[in-house]
């Protein structure tokens, strides 16, 4: 049985020096507590401050989501009331089962207040902790405020809030063919079989068989891609620039409102496939529905040049365009791992002091390669292209980020800084594993004062815009994508 | 077993002619076949054309999905080389299994070219129909390319492209704590309960007991906005106008840009919940965080008063309005039921000829009620707040349609027309029931030429962002909110 107490204090700083003694304390073993944490109230402030005893958390803790929410409830009242779920939920009600009612949230509210503080204890029923705090800060402990959690409310607390109980097991379902999405693109997933994740379960352990998995998952693309130009009467020219091969595809028609622009692709593959001139795939799209010309980068790709080595190709590249046209005059992206090279050249252009593009594309960026995100969990095993993070996906990421960190913003951009960036336009669908990592580039964007615009496809997975040709959505993606380049490039 | 046949006409028009001829042949019993198709291509169109024998498509038939693909591989050129999965699937490939081989694809494509037209039957192997058919036409039959699938390819053929085959069962899988969203979302969603769809069977069957579950649902939720409005200083004031409930909620501090503008507030809640004073939880949220004038709707609704008098009291309200105010110093909006009473309106004004508001707020609006789009499948049980689509809510919808067809315009508004619509901001999260409905409106207001904005908040569910106050996400929403208002209203 445990006992949630709460000592007020009349200024605002005692409570933080009595969490520091007690960490002490707990840290020589004199004392026993089970969580703790503080609230700081500073005068003229309109919330207190709030903070968790981080070393004390030990098997008993109940751990952030639980102050969290408790302080919640108590100082900033967040409120579930909009929606069903949560009415039947009832939040304030679900603190009661646990002990902690309204006369004890009444009370903690009365009496914690501006330029006061409080420290919480969550004790075994009947320790002396706090006595013996007491004694050590010789008779300068606040008032008590108590409330007693007997066993039952104690195990439906720690049901509720034990950090190791909050992920949830979620149940098979049925999902029908995507009919939010045009007839087309339904028609084109519905033929798909489903995905399988233990099909992708690739992980090439030598360079030797990196190389020869390559080969075989970029086979035919080279015929597609040259299949592709031909149909769209789109030239593509083989060049070097600064010792990188590159790729001019220039459409049959060019809008004359962009005749002087340039779109700089960085496709996409997962930082290892479509190599060569297959990295000219999306390029050939991009020029023919954009009407643009596009300058395709075969950056070189592991397992031969682990990260760096791609975005410094691409920087190479860009930094020898500006010699010759302003930079306004540029777009640049692509989709999946090309989106993460545009997004971590772009932040590199940025602490270097160079002029950024006039304009952006993130199709579907690999934004944030740590499996983080919502998508990576709910779309597993739904998106029909990417199908999972853990297997080959997952394999080729730590290939390219070479034994740094996943979190690294080398790695992943999205954790890296935004201010700056130009216009950009994001492309996602609802069954796209990355889903999360663009919605979230996008937010990231917007709160740094980006012009950011997200398009989410109903029925569609990763990159299916550029996949799934002539459909409705593919077209209207391209569209978008002349429209904001009309719009920002100058 | 099966066999394909293709026969080529040396006009774009034959084809067609024996297609309706197999048709009517069909009808008549004399001929029998398991499906079929045509292509035709006009002279100087760049692509042919493709049609579907609809009445022929019996028990036997591979429908769309079959037919779309096919024309797609032989004319339309679809690519799926792009991404990881597709390529592992290897999609020409697919198709070879299915005794559809190079050759085939290749014969097909030598001749049937511009300006012919080609008609593509499936029958059980040995059958006379094609026979028949010359029969019928006298000699005006056009040159046969064929392929004959073995009991094998027919079998992997009907399992990939089977119309009653198409849906994928989803396993179960592990979801944690979002941690793409803020520290304090994440802690906010992971003290929830996982979502229980068996816990939201609630289908009230009378009058009576419709009441009651509303207010056993609505319970507590007027003590809360009057201590929300109190917490934050709003005021707010109960009026009429033109015989509605509504509510003049104003806050402490109203930005000077804003002084002249007003926000008309339609709640949320399903159609039925938050009536009364209650329909100002949000309106006050919105008054404190836009800093703006917010006038909050108390429409009336079912079990009393279904589909259309909400949209009627609404309409009076704002009609009344706009006898004192232009149309473009008004923005007009509200979350999940609220965001469908704005679409439904703004529609139902256009129609009707009278000045749209200058600018929409639509959050995770409710704007397909008929159980299309991904995230009703995706989100089913994920959604903490919503939960499902099949229990409470169905019946709200139900009860509001009252007899309608839910794809009804009056009661899924994503069905009508949004030309002419004002600049429109929406929001949804990764994990809301109503993210597909999110996305899939806002394609369409792009698709309208409307100027839309859509914000995907990781990690959240159906209205999260002004169910969890606080978070950095519901704080970004009405920031964003506020900044739309100032941009678009005059």
């Amino acid at each position: 049985m445990a006992t949630l107490t709460v000592w007020k204090f009349d200024n605002p700083t005692s409570a933080g020096e009595a969490l520091d003694k007690l960490e002490s304390l707990q840290k020589q073993q004199l004392i026993e507590i089970q969580d703790a944490a503080v609230v700081e109230w500073q005068p003229g402030e309109k919330e207190p401050k709030t903070r968790q005893a981080v070393s004390l958390t030990g098997p008993g803790a109940l751990g952030g989501a639980f102050w969290g929410m408790l302080f919640g409830l108590l100082f900033f009242m967040p409120f579930f009331g909009m929606a069903v779920g949560a009415v039947l939920g009832a939040f304030a009600g679900r603190y009661s089962d646990y002990g902690i009612d309204d006369n004890f949230i009444k009370s903690v509210r009365a009496k914690v207040t501006e330029g006061t503080s409080a420290l919480f204890l969550l004790t075994v029923t009947g320790s002396a902790a706090a006595d013996k705090l007491q004694d050590e800060l010789k008779g300068k402990m606040g008032s008590l405020i108590e409330s007693n959690l007997t066993n039952v409310q104690e195990a439906k607390l720690r049901e509720a809030f034990g950090e190791q109980k909050t992920a949830w097991q979620i149940g098979p379902r049925t999902l029908p063919p995507p009919d939010g999405a045009s007839d087309f693109m339904r028609d084109a997933i519905a033929i798909t079989p489903q995905p399988d994740p233990a099909k992708v379960q690739i992980e090439p352990q030598s360079e030797a068989e990196w190389l020869a998995v390559i080969a075989q998952l970029d086979e035919g693309k080279l015929d597609m891609a040259r299949e592709i130009s031909k149909q769209f009467s789109v030239s593509v020219e083989h060049d070097m620039i600064e010792g990188v091969n590159v790729y001019h595809v220039t459409p049959s028609e060019i809008d004359p409102r962009l005749e002087d622009k340039l779109f700089v692709h960085t496709h996409g593959g997962a930082f290892v496939l479509n190599g060569g001139e297959v990295c000219t795939l999306e390029a050939i799209v991009i020029a023919h529905l954009a009407k643009v010309r596009v300058l395709s980068i075969d950056y070189r790709m592991p397992p031969l040049h682990p990260a760096p080595t791609a975005r410094n190709d691409v920087l190479s590249v860009y930094q020898h365009l500006l010699k010759t046209r302003p930079a306004r005059s540029v777009a640049m992206g692509g989709s999946s791992g090309g989106a993460n090279l545009t997004m971590g050249l772009v932040q590199h252009l940025i602490e270097l002091g160079i002029d950024v593009p006039g304009a952006l594309f993130l199709g579907t960026p690999g934004a944030d390669m740590s499996k983080t995100g919502d998508s990576w969990y709910i779309n597993d095993g739904i998106d029909r292209n990417l199908v999972t993070y853990d297997g080959f996906v997952a394999a080729c990421i730590r290939l390219y980020a070479n034994g740094r960190d996943l979190k690294d913003t080398l790695v992943s951009p999205l954790y890296g800084d935004f201010h700056g960036f130009p216009p950009t336009l994001l492309i996602t669908g609802t069954r796209d594993l990355l889903l999360s990592a663009t919605a979230r580039t996008h937010i990231k964007l917007h709160q740094a004062g980006v012009v950011a615009d997200i398009l989410v496809y109903d029925g569609t997975a990763h990159a299916d815009y550029v996949g799934v040709l002539g459909s409705p959505e593919s077209d209207h993606a391209f569209a978008e994508l002349k429209a904001f380049l009309l719009q920002h490039l100058q």
